[in-house]
């Protein structure tokens, strides 16, 4: 049972337990690397250590960075007064790859859930408020998912900002670009057709 | 647009071009393992930095190894007189996970093809035909993928070996194990019917 020495084997069981990866994927991709092991995989090594070593949450957003504040945090020209409120880093970069919002975000890493014993402290709800009141923002736009737990938690904050100067804004529900009605489940159907707007 | 720093985006897209894997899913596991990064980044920058620079090729039978000779070459059990020729390395660890075959392997690392000007020399076919004498072999078998480059190969090993000693041998076609006859492909179905057995 040879299958080239426990090293790597070790690696294919790591690179199995990855996201949307699992033996069989995780030994083609080692197969591979090892085939390229001088250029591709010392390359890897070196980033993945790298990385490791540099990247942390932005202490005022949540964001990944490889300095204390993100890039965003710092830059005056999306001190907008708007703040978009996501639940992971890859909402967040998600949202920034459409380049359509220029404010700031606030990662919540998370969403309330009493079944797994979540609570708003866990998700810097507290810090999420505190942010609204220094940085004088105007609009707070919560863009969560459009699950059970991702709208819990878009009521609780929207009703920890009731009587608050500041707009409160969810993402439009509709059909999505490039979608065919055939295939929309019944709630983003009935959804679309209850917000639909004059052409 | 910042995503994390320069460092993420080029990890993001090293791991994009691993096999199997996109943008989406690299994105998915880098941010998983910048969540976890103080161990299973760490971790498996390590395992892959020390498989880059310990594995290489058997030097008889082209297997992955992190010695000059893999266990399977180094193994007097494994001298069985029969050596499975493979096209690559998943081959043989598919054969090992059988373990059904106790003999040795050649991996040729490829098939012979002439569009890609791959000839007998790149695949190793002399040193094989020279193995088959140096280690007493009696029976090759010819463990190829069922596609037209890899039969083209078969048929140039067994045309070479015509008129040896040894027994050339290829895997039986027909029904896999569990499949369905509806789902099958013609070839296989006509494959399997011409190779009928009595029960």
């Amino acid at each position: 049972m040879e299958q080239g020495g426990d090293d790597i084997q070790a690696l294919i069981a790591l690179m199995a337990r990855l996201p949307g990866l699992g033996p069989r994927s995780a030994r083609r991709i080692v197969l591979q690397l090892v085939r390229r092991r001088s250029q591709q995989m010392v390359q890897l090594s070196q980033l993945l250590d790298r990385v490791a070593q540099n990247s942390r949450e932005c202490v005022v957003c949540g964001n990944i960075t490889d300095r204390d504040e993100c890039a965003i945090c710092t830059d005056p020209a999306r001190a907008t007064g708007e703040i978009c409120v996501v639940q992971d880093v890859a909402d967040l970069w998600a949202l920034e790859r459409g380049r359509a919002f220029r404010g700031r975000y606030h990662v919540l890493g998370g969403t309330l859930s009493a079944l797994d014993d979540v609570g708003p402290e866990d998700l810097g709800i507290p810090t999420l408020l505190a942010r609204i009141d220094d940085e004088s923002i105007t609009e707070v736009i919560l863009a969560l998912n459009a699950t059970v737990d991702g709208q819990t938690t878009a009521h609780y904050i929207a009703d920890a900002l009731e009587g608050s100067p500041v707009t409160v804004t969810g993402l439009a529900q509709g059909v999505p670009i490039g979608g065919e009605l055939d295939y929309l489940d019944d709630g983003t159907i009935t959804a679309a057709l209850r917000a639909r707007r004059r052409l």
